[in-house]
C-alpha cells in the first residue's frame, strides 16, 4: 500500500461525520468516549462483502452510504439515538479516487444523522467493510424484538419493496415494461444505493411499540425472527402490504408483492403496537399489515386464504 | 450458506466469553449495555485478513485468540478494563470444525479477561475477521500517545521480537541452528499464535505513564507514533533492549534486535514515565530502553553511535 494506514484514515476519515462527546477521536489506540448519564448503550455491527451484498463496481459512494445505513438502522430498530461509529475497511489496493467517493457517502449520512466516526482500521485484501455503531438510549426504554404479544398489530414503515426490486434492476435481472419511466426506475435504484434509515421513527416507538426490528433480511421472515423472539405467531394480510406506486409500476402486483414480503436492503422497520396505543401513532409514515397471534410462525393471507406460512423464513417464498 | 446467520452465532458464540454488565447480548437488532458511572468507553477495532496478517491454514484456535488479542492490546494500551466485544467475520464457507475451534480460542482469552461477546455478523466471503470491543477506564484517566515529554524515560514490557520471530519460523523464512531447541522454537511459534496482551500493565500504568502505545506494527516505528504525538523525539539504546533467551538462541543476537525493533505482533506497551515516578513500576515486567528528547524521529544508539535513524518509521530498518 502506498499510503500507511494513519495516513489514509487521517486524510479521508479525520473530520468524517459531526462531533461528539468524545474526548479522543481518530488517531489513538482507541476512542475515549462519554456516554450521557442516565442512558445505556446500543452496540452494533454489520459487514458488507462485495459481490454478496453490494454487486461488484457498485459506486463507492452508495457503498459508503450503505456501509453506515445498515447499522444506523439496527441503531433506530434499537428506539436508540446514533452516536459514534468505527470503520473497518479492507481494500484490494489504495484508490484514491473510490475513497474520496466512499468517504463522501459514509460522511454525508453520518453528518445527517449526527454520527462521529472515532476510529477505524485500514487492511489490504477483497473489499470488505464493516461499520461498528454505538447509540444511546435512556435507560431501559430500547425497543427490542421480545416483548410483543398476540394481538398485538404489526405495522411495517414506508414502502418495502423497492430496494429489492431496484436491486435486480441494477443486476439486469427484472424485464421492465415499455411502460415504466425513467424516474420510477431512478427511485427503486436509488432505494437500494441509497437508503434512508428509519430513526426517527424509532425514537417515535419508545413506549408505544412493544416490539421492533428491521427489515433487512425480508419483511416476511424478519416479522417471524420478531414473533419467535416474543413467543408468538404473526399474520400478515398481503393486500394491506404498502406497495410503492414505482413498485407497481414497474415490477407488477404480483412481483412487487414477492419483493415487499421477500427482499431485503429496506432498512425499514416492522414493529408492534397493542391496539391501545394504536392511535399514538399519527403522523408516522407507517402500514398496519397484520397481528401477532397465539400461534407459532408467520401466516400470509389473501382474504380469508392463507397463501404461504412457515416457521422457520420465506428465502424461497413464492407469491 | 447451510446454516443461517442466527443459527450460527447462536450456536458458537452465545456463551462465548464472560458476563458483564449487559441488558440485551447476541440475538436482537443490537446489544443494550450499561456502563458504569464514573467511566468513559474505550472503543477499538482491529481486523485481521488471511494471508496478510495470519499465514493461510493458520490454526482456528490461534485466529480466534489473536483477533481478540490485537483488540484486547488495544485496550490495555489506553490504560482501560476490557468489557464488551463485537464480532464481524467474513468465511469462505462454513466449516464447523473450524468455527469449533476459533470459538475456543476466543472464548478462552475472553473469559481469562472478562470480556462479554455482545454482537456479531457472520458474512460470506474471503475470510476476515473484525473485532470491535469497549472497554471503560475511570474519568480522565486514559493513557494517550500525546503527553510524554522530552527527558522522560521509554519503556518497553516484556520481550519484543519473540512474535515476529515466531512467524518467520512459521513461515519457513528463518535458517534454525543446529542448536536450537523444540521448547525454544515453540516458545516463539506460540508468541505469534497467541499473544498475551499487557491488560494488568495497562491498568498499572494509569497516573504514571505519560503515555503509551501497544507494539503491533514494530517497537522503533510504534515508539516513533508515541513521540511525534508528545511533540518529542526519542532514543533507544539497542543495548538495553530485553531480548529473549529463545530469541537470541535461535536468531542470534543481530537477527534479534531486528526482530524486536521492527517486527510486529509482539502486543507489549512501549510508555513514557517522568524519572521522578519510575519508582512507581516496581514489580512491573518492563525494561528501560532510552529517553524522549527534544528532538524528532527516533535514533536508535549502539553506545555513543547512531546506527539508524527516522522520521517516519522503521519498515525497511536494518541493524
Amino acid at each position: 500500500m502506498p499510503l500507511g494506514e494513519f495516513a489514509l484514515i487521517d486524510r479521508f476519515f479525520r473530520d468524517c461525520g459531526s462531533r461528539r462527546d468524545t474526548r479522543v477521536g481518530i488517531g489513538d489506540d482507541g476512542a475515549v468516549l462519554m456516554p450521557p448519564a442516565g442512558h445505556e448503550l446500543v452496540a452494533v455491527v454489520d459487514t458488507l462483502v462485495e459481490g454478496v451484498h453490494f454487486p461488484p463496481q457498485s459506486p463507492a459512494r452508495s457503498i459508503g452510504h450503505r456501509a453506515l445505513a445498515v447499522n444506523l438502522s439496527d441503531i433506530a430498530a434499537m428506539g436508540a439515538t446514533p452516536a459514534w461509529a468505527l470503520l473497518a475497511i479492507t481494500l484490494p489496493r489504495v484508490d484514491e479516487d473510490w475513497l474520496g467517493e466512499f468517504a463522501v457517502g459514509f460522511g454525508e449520512l453520518a453528518r445527517a444523522h449526527e454520527v462521529q466516526l472515532v476510529g477505524g482500521d485500514t487492511t489490504s485484501g477483497p473489499l470488505t467493510v464493516t461499520v461498528q455503531m454505538l447509540g444511546v438510549v435512556p435507560r431501559g426504554e430500547a425497543l427490542l424484538r421480545r416483548g410483543g404479544q398476540a394481538g398485538d398489530l404489526v405495522y411495517v414503515t414506508g414502502t418495502p419493496g423497492d430496494a429489492a426490486c431496484g436491486l435486480a434492476l441494477l443486476q439486469g435481472r427484472l424485464r421492465t415494461p415499455a411502460t415504466a419511466r425513467a424516474t420510477e426506475l431512478d427511485t427503486l435504484r436509488n432505494r437500494f444505493l441509497f437508503p434512508e434509515p428509519r430513526l426517527a421513527a424509532g425514537v417515535r416507538l419508545r413506549g408505544v411499540a412493544s416490539a421492533c426490528i428491521d427489515v433487512s433480511d425480508g419483511l416476511a421472515g424478519d416479522l417471524g425472527k420478531l414473533a419467535t423472539a416474543s413467543g408468538c405467531g404473526a399474520r400478515v394480510e398481503i393486500t394491506q402490504l404498502p406497495l410503492s406506486e414505482s413498485l407497481l409500476a414497474v415490477a407488477g402486483r404480483a412481483a412487487a408483492e414477492h419483493f415487499a414480503l421477500t427482499g431485503g436492503d429496506d432498512y425499514e422497520l416492522c414493529f408492534t403496537v397493542p391496539p391501545a396505543l394504536a392511535p399514538a401513532l399519527g403522523g408516522l409514515p407507517c402500514t398496519a399489515i397484520g397481528r401477532l397471534t397465539t400461534g407459532r410462525g408467520v401466516a400470509v393471507l389473501r382474504g380469508d386464504s392463507v397463501i404461504e406460512f412457515s416457521h422457520s423464513g420465506f428465502d424461497h417464498f413464492a407469491t
